[in-house]
């Protein structure tokens, strides 16, 4: 009798290459490929993010998540446009940009480039970090959130989707439970429906993916993306509960997805109850604000003035 | 110059013993028996657990946790009564009484000792382990749970107090979080105030002190108390958790401590809304009860089957 350790794929049954205890099952390449594209189709489908009607801004990095989600948008036949943001970080930028564009060209799909250092002055991450106290994570993400708001705007978009992750999802939610952050667990859903007339719904179709399974999808589809990790790191906290969610993940597989799924249909509706959408606009850039100024403006304001201040003193 | 690493007390600048990283202070033995016993009085003020006209019934395993709870108590002038279940489980239910035993004689304290193996038949850890499919730990908690209760009504106490730590409350929450139950969460508070005319207040005054806190204590305070851990230990999973906790402490001293007092102010309300009190009452013992009969009388119905079905067969 033979007997054979090999496993197979759950669809085809050849060799498996990716075995996903989470899922307790495994497939080869090209049944892998498939089921993630259709995991994440279903994942619209079912949270109602968009439909082929919507016009979807993919905010790009050209790391994995970001170009896997591209990929797997533009599979599954959605009208996508990317848009990535140069962050001005030395070579990593750099990287980041020309993996980026090298995708959008070789699958012909548009994409919208634009450059912190010259958005209207230098606000490049390492510019924010240098003429502020602020961490460069926190102020990023800031930045971002406006740039990507901003651009959905002012080019018709009516969806913005990002490549969040399962371990990030489920990273920042353990963060959040471990200090009770309410106005935070108020907001984490993987649909945000716009709460202001200049919004756009916002989305991340690859929540309930695992970042093991981002990248077998961009590494079996011949993405060519930025394997460096940006050199400000994803903050030490961050990286902590990442590390210890992987380890329990080991003991019991399948935790990251629970805590994250479960979170989604038993608690988060009761969080979202005590959201608190932005009363008004900012007076400088006209976008909805819960101050007089929106925080990205008190940020370039704030560079400014340190700027200024570097200037008049050197 | 003279310098010295040697850390001192916070009270007295003596040698410290007891270094609290999540406090970030340390202590002397005497100043630190004294600080403890003050935490756990203030908690039991600040959390309107109990006042000095109440007839406390304490549980009391024999352990380090219990027994510190007992001594703090006494100390601070309360009026308590131990109460220790014989769980039947060998040598370890044979020596945690012995040691219950002799701290109240020593104390001069009075104490209800009731034995699981002659309650009404025999329903001892053991027996209910080898009659059903019951995990031990399980079953254990329920018959605990009910006989505190009965005790409670029939000697007429006011308020039962049982020794969970920071570190069983931690625990328990992370794995309540990690599967968002929410009739679980919504139970998770260091005071229940009776949801039945026949139940009474529990209180869990030692729900922000750590493990290693109640052992400094009980071993500073001169308690002889059961060091081995219950052979069906605590349950795999909730060990599992208790490291988790303790690697994340480890990096991030308070950890455990802000969950658990965080959740309680920010997030506990809002899910303690969806708590359902008992409707009726058990058929069998007249308990309050969720269904005809209670949890208790169903699992004692379960053993009594299966031991009479045992004894016909063989």
């Amino acid at each position: 009798m033979r007997r054979s350790n090999v496993m197979k794929c759950r669809r085809c049954s050849a060799k498996a290459e990716v075995k996903l205890r989470a899922h307790n099952t495994a497939f080869c390449r090209a049944c892998f490929v498939l089921f993630f594209g259709r995991q994440v189709d279903r994942c619209i489908l079912k949270n109602r993010m968009f439909s082929h009607g919507d016009r979807v801004l993919v905010a790009v990095s050209g790391g994995k998540d970001s170009l896997a989600l591209w990929h797997a948008l533009v599979s599954h036949g959605y009208q996508t446009t990317g848009l990535h943001l140069n962050l001005g970080i030395g070579d990593y930028s750099t990287q980041s940009r020309e993996k980026t564009e090298a995708f959008a060209r070789v699958h012909g799909l548009p994409l919208i480039v634009l450059d912190l250092r010259t958005l209207n002055e230098d606000i490049s991450i390492p510019t924010v970090a240098a003429f502020t106290n602020r961490r460069p994570c926190a102020a990023c993400g800031r930045i971002k959130r406006h740039c990507f708001d901003t651009a959905a705007l002012e080019h018709g978009f009516t969806v913005i989707a990002t490549g969040h992750n399962l371990d990030d999802e489920a990273a920042r939610l353990l963060g959040n439970v471990l200090h009770w952050q309410r106005e935070h667990l108020a907001k984490q859903r993987p649909v945000l429906d716009p709460t202001h007339p200049k919004f756009v719904t916002k989305v991340r179709p690859l929540y309930l993916v695992s970042e093991y399974e981002t990248a077998a999808y961009a590494f079996f589809s011949g993405i060519d993306y930025v394997v460096d990790e940006c050199p400000h790191g994803a903050g030490a906290t961050q990286l902590v509960y990442k590390k210890t969610l992987n380890r329990l993940e080991e003991e019991m597989p399948g935790t990251k997805h629970g805590f994250v799924k479960d979170f989604q249909r038993a608690a988060q509706p009761v969080f979202a109850a005590a959201e608190s959408p932005p009363a008004g606009e900012c007076s400088v850039c006209g976008m909805p604000s819960y101050g007089s100024a929106c925080s990205f403006c008190t940020l370039v304001a704030e560079v400014r003035a340190k700027r200024e201040r570097a200037r008049a003193t050197s």
